[in-house]
């Protein structure tokens, strides 16, 4: 009977749905987009911010897993990242369906076809017919495979597998294997862990347990060790790969496995199977994901008359902006609290900037969550992190950015966080030295930060550390002061002032004169650096605005700028831009620099330290003129294709700055308002707490009607090229009168 | 028939055991000694560096787990330290027997009697009348419980209980609870795990997996969480306390139990429990015990006509120098290589001293395995440990002193090391600051070390940590100089001598001048120490070289020195005796100084900074004066009984001190040396590799004749009162002829 009512209310449900299908936002997400080229997203079903992350491997590198075909299929497995460069991470529990005997450990095939939607994840194998279909639930992930009806009808669950592994003894970045067992515990259900370290943070080991099971009985079974195929129920672990393979009924042609996921064991898989799947319907938990994704979708409602490929970007992106961090709440296995725990913050460095201000404005709850995970783990772990993945932080890249995060949720007003505690957090960071754990967490060269006010070379990363710092200061000077510590402020604004201990003044490079360059501990500025131990040759390199690495033996990440030029980070000054115009000489020289920058091509669109640097005109009020360079931006390297993203997104970085800039808004993290251009969308409604709404309007957008010439909100000329976050969340309407020559619109950035 | 065979063995071993029994080494063993008042030693069965330790929990509050009669007994928990000090650490993993229905959780009960002997426990309970008897195996502890023939048959498996569980939240140095899970997998089998993180090295956290079996099959089974008990055959981690209760036929009056544990998974602490218990004979487990112990004590045999107590005091202290570090090999849940892993190094602070030393003369492959694992650990965790404990780094208390045990293997030879990483972890301590991890690991304080020299009054253990390092840094420089890296043995050498930098030559206190004193990073000597935040009250106390603490509310770790005052660490340099006595004023004022520092009873007995002090008479020339200490020290302090050691053992530290110089041996760790006092053993034998064997005798010995007139060794006229390591390896005799009055024999402590 019951069974009856599911299969009923399951019918039921696909009939709404195939009627709200038509209406859905969420038909306008592309996984495709940004999986290929540099994008590297996750092309699997996920849930918003969900922990399991089903995917095909195809080979042990890539970072999301997935190659396009006509790539090998090692199989699926079943947590994976987005976005991200390095090395990779997790690759965890592989399962792979096969037409053969129990002799073999391996099951590569090649993929015939290949469906890519929204939670929805298919293919056909060439060599074995078998079609895998994919979708999942937060912490339990779903399959369905369809054999052919001749062949034998097997499955492999590989506890060994994961990504990254590298034939080096502990090469860095490479994941490396600690231990894996296996236990069919009935003819159903198979149960085990992986325990692996390393990987792109160098992080602590960490375990994941599987629970397994399959709507039909196996009638073979047989486990491995090594390279041992044998006939026992069970594999401990004594420090070797293990995995079972599994056989079913010849008649059995659709079998169905659901694999629960825990950090804390298997039986925590167990219940998480179970709890999350209770039935063994693939469309309900489909149409369950499906239902998650477009509750958060209706938040930011579009223009219908907005052409389908926008559509697509604008979804999608925000769709890329929610797979990461990933909620892991009741999984953490280091400590217990009623605080929420989230894993893989995958860089902060890369996602405070847009990532962050972007779920602040969809769904700031999920914010404060993520905002409180982050100042537990200062509590428990000692620091917050500027990276954390597999329950580790690290890595460090520049800056101490979580203390933006958290300025960013303060100057928003976001309720529920305890801003002294996160004061606190911020503050360790800024005193205490990480000392050797200095790429993990922390502020490295610390010391010599306070010291002189600058980090000298020598100091892995020195120049955008001391770009960084000086913001993260900024930030701690704003929450300091939003609580009333007057001092502090007046200490941490002072010190954010550091970034202008290396600017170089008089250096001319291709028409700009000053720049970040390095400096020695001495105070004199480097031309040459030396590299390398030999005392007697004492080798150097000529370093340059343009300079990215030294010679290939010094490792790139010990440079003076981390991903970038000191072109670029001589222009990310976010928390002071008017002092960064005077010292580039003022508002004229600065808008050349600007040109130059531009149209030298020394902006480099596929990282983030150059996120805001379009916007930069806003501050010489000319705000058309960043409209102008962003849309040229997005029009020569963002589109709904494979290779619509044209860096790592980054766990939704990249397709965040989209997302925003095709609304006309765009944030300055840490700090109260959002800037306004010209959107490419004609209508943007954001719906807000209490019912509130927020809607950007357009009047007579076209390619030719590009700028902004006047402005209205609530129905009162709007002035400003920025508005306060406030003006947002108290509801309202920003229309946006277009016209097709520039303006006197926006020569100033806010009221004072 | 095969069981016929096992019980014919055992019966045929227990035969050739009777009469081993009356010549066996191990009978000497009482675990009871130092077992009450400040030894807290461990008083359960253990293996020889034994990962389980099995042992009654007299309430959660012991370090040992266990309290003399009347005190209650909340049940038998498998993994204990020996002899530690501050807040307790393990207790996992809790079995009770008893003999009442399935109605509630705790069954604490009251000892009618107690037995404990060497790797053999037993006590009947007064209200259920249960007799526990508990033996082990390395991994794997065994139980025998005989119930009255009219009660229930009843036992409890608590994953939950631990020690030094705190009502204060976050309790600095308690244990927290983390998560627990329990599995009825068959009528005779549970498995599951507790995870607990914090304790006294404030450890991350640490998961004890078990497998518990039965010899008669359950007939009613329940399990609890929290505080509900359910007929549930499991209950999974959601981060509460879980537990089983298990009821037997009630004509099984003898049940049997074996757990097995581990730090990887239930499942290898099944394998470990069947790979090391494949029967179920309590008396054979208990034989392999006493096999491994023997072994080891026949390592050094005494004369027979030793009277009992110095036997049993001597025999003991062996025993006890073998508990810890714990062989975690194949049990490490961080990393897989081919490398030892050790844990339970707890604290190196306390047993670099005698510890290490004790266990190269007895076991070298022991200590070279121990070693190997620091330096593993080093290179895995970044950096080794001052204590380890559950898979964590942490408490440092002073030096980086891994590196004198380092040091100590390199002098004396220790094959298989390898000593450039050896030495490369020792400069990682010497050279990279910790930061905000100095608790944990390196050289906290290490920056304004390396720059002023001294560590400044305010960075918690300014003192000793000033005093440790540069007994470190000569350790390094040994290393360094056996390897033939010249100029960092000049640099470590020079850096050695680092704690004059701390000694304020005119200071007088009780007739002795000179005393290792505060100072600030300026320079100026404190004799008001500042202390609190005031900025108005700027409130201080006095500190003198008898201060211990300072106010109440200052933490006494965070003190000057670490539980000791100046006057002893001013007398603990032991890499620079020489210097020392120079800095006190020459020979006589020493001696003078010496006689103070005892008389007037500045030495404090019952920690590890003033083991060597009663020997500091050897480099004046007069080693008989160092013997009447040494004796004087030892009568008054140390006996047979269960209160027969002055201060906490630190896991075999203060009985390995007893050990050596009950032969008439003394090292100076990370040195080649060992001082000759009058033994209290009138002959020991140490039986080396190679079948060599070095004798110690005495000729004429007696409370009377307790001076050395003349040695010879092999035969030959041995002026000195030290003796080379290479001297006693090479195997050969030591006689001492003994006479009533001091002699001119040692005036000088080595050949140069």
């Amino acid at each position: 009977m019951k069974k009856n009512i599911l299969v009923l209310s399951v019918l039921l449900l696909s009939y709404i749905n195939s009627f709200a299908q038509e209406t859905a936002l969420n038909r306008y997400v592309d996984p495709r987009i940004g999986s290929e080229g540099l994008g590297r997203v996750f092309i699997g079903p996920s849930c918003p911010f969900g922990m399991v992350k089903p995917s095909p491997d195809c080979t042990a590198r890539p970072n999301s897993g997935w190659l396009p075909m006509p790539e090998q299929v090692d199989g699926f497995s079943q947590v994976h990242v987005s976005g991200t460069g390095g090395g990779p991470k997790y690759g965890n529990i592989l399962v792979m369906p096969f037409g053969e005997g129990m002799d073999r450990i391996q099951h590569i095939d090649y993929r015939k076809d290949e469906t890519i939607k929204l939670g929805y994840y298919s293919t056909q194998f060439k060599a074995s017919g078998i079609q895998t279909e994919i979708t999942t639930a937060p912490k339990a992930s779903f399959y369905r495979f369809t054999y052919p009806a001749d062949s034998l009808k097997s499955l492999a669950i590989d506890a060994g597998f994961f990504l990254g592994e590298s034939s080096v003894p502990d090469a860095r970045e490479a994941q490396q294997f600690v231990g894996s067992e296996i236990q069919i515990i009935s003819d159903r259900e198979v149960m085990g862990y992986t325990r692996i370290r390393g990987g792109w943070n160098n992080g602590r080991a960490y375990t994941v347990y599987f629970y397994a099971e399959t709507d039909k009985p196996f009638v073979r079974t047989s486990t491995w060790k090594g390279n041992k195929i044998t006939n026992d129920k069970y594999q401990y672990d004594s420090q070797q790969k293990t995995g079972a393979l599994l056989q079913f009924e010849s008649s059995d042609n659709v079998i169905q496995l659901k694999i629960g996921i825990s950090f804390l064991s298997s039986l925590k898989a167990r219940e998480n199977a179970h709890a999350e799947i209770s039935h063994w319907s693939f469309e309900t938990v489909h149409q369950q994901l499906l239902d998650q994704w477009e509750g958060l979708f209706r938040k930011i409602e579009i223009s219908p008359r907005t052409p389908d490929a926008y559509k697509r970007m604008f979804y999608t992106a925000l769709y890329h902006t929610m797979l990461m961090p990933v909620d892991r709440s009741g999984e953490n296995p280091l400590w217990t609290d009623n605080e929420p725990y989230y894993d893989d913050f995958y860089a902060i460095w890369d996602t405070y900037r847009t990532s962050s201000p972007l779920i602040t404005l969809i769904d700031p709850e999920r914010e404060t969550d993520i905002v409180r995970s982050l100042i537990n783990i200062y509590k428990r772990d000692g620091y917050m992190p500027d990276a954390r993945s597999g329950n580790s932080n690290g890595r460090t890249q520049g800056g101490s950015n979580a203390e933006i995060v958290i300025a960013d949720a303060f100057v928003k007003g976001l309720k529920g966080i305890d801003y002294e505690l996160g004061l606190e957090a911020m503050l360790k960071d800024a005193t205490v030295p990480p000392g050797g754990n200095g790429e993990a967490e922390g502020r490295g060269g610390l010391v010599p930060y306070l010291q002189l006010g600058y980090i000298p070379y020598g100091i892995p990363r020195a120049g955008n550390r001391t770009v960084e710092y000086s913001y993260c200061d900024y930030a701690i000077a704003l929450v300091a002061k939003g609580l009333g510590k007057e001092d502090l402020y007046d200490h941490y604004l002072k010190q954010s002032g550091n970034w202008k201990n290396l600017w170089r003044d008089g250096y001319e490079h291709a028409g700009a004169k000053g720049f970040i360059m390095p400096r020695d501990e001495k105070g004199n500025w480097l031309d040459n650096i030396p590299f390398g131990k030999s005392k007697i040759q004492k080798p150097t390199f000529t370093y340059t605005p343009v300079t990215f690495e030294g010679p290939w033996y010094t490792p790139w990440w010990d440079m003076f700028f981390y991903e970038a030029s000191s072109w670029e980070y001589s222009l990310s000054i976010p928390h002071d831009v008017p002092g960064l115009i005077e010292k580039c000489g003022g508002a004229e020289k600065f808008e050349e620099r600007l040109d130059i920058f531009f149209d030298k091509e020394f902006f480099n669109v596929n990282n983030e330290p150059s996120f805001l640097s379009p916007c930069l005109y806003h501050w010489i009020g000319k705000p058309h003129r960043s409209s102008d360079r962003v849309h040229e931006i997005i029009r020569k390297n963002y589109n709904d294709g494979s290779i619509g993203l044209p860096g790592n997104d980054d766990s939704g970085a990249m397709s965040s700055w989209l997302a925003f800039h095709m609304t006309g808004l765009y944030p300055n993290a840490g700090q109260d308002y959002y800037l306004i251009n010209t959107p490419l969308l004609e209508e943007t409604s954001f719906k807000l707490e209490d019912g509130k709404m927020f809607k950007i309007s357009t009047k007579g957008l076209s390619n030719k009607n590009k700028y902004i010439q006047t402005v209205t909100l609530n129905g009162n000329t709007y002035p400003y090229s920025a508005i306060r976050h406030k003006d947002i969340t108290d509801g309202g309407e920003l229309i946006l009168i277009m016209g097709e020559k520039p303006s006197e619109w926006g020569k100033q950035l806010l009221s004072n």
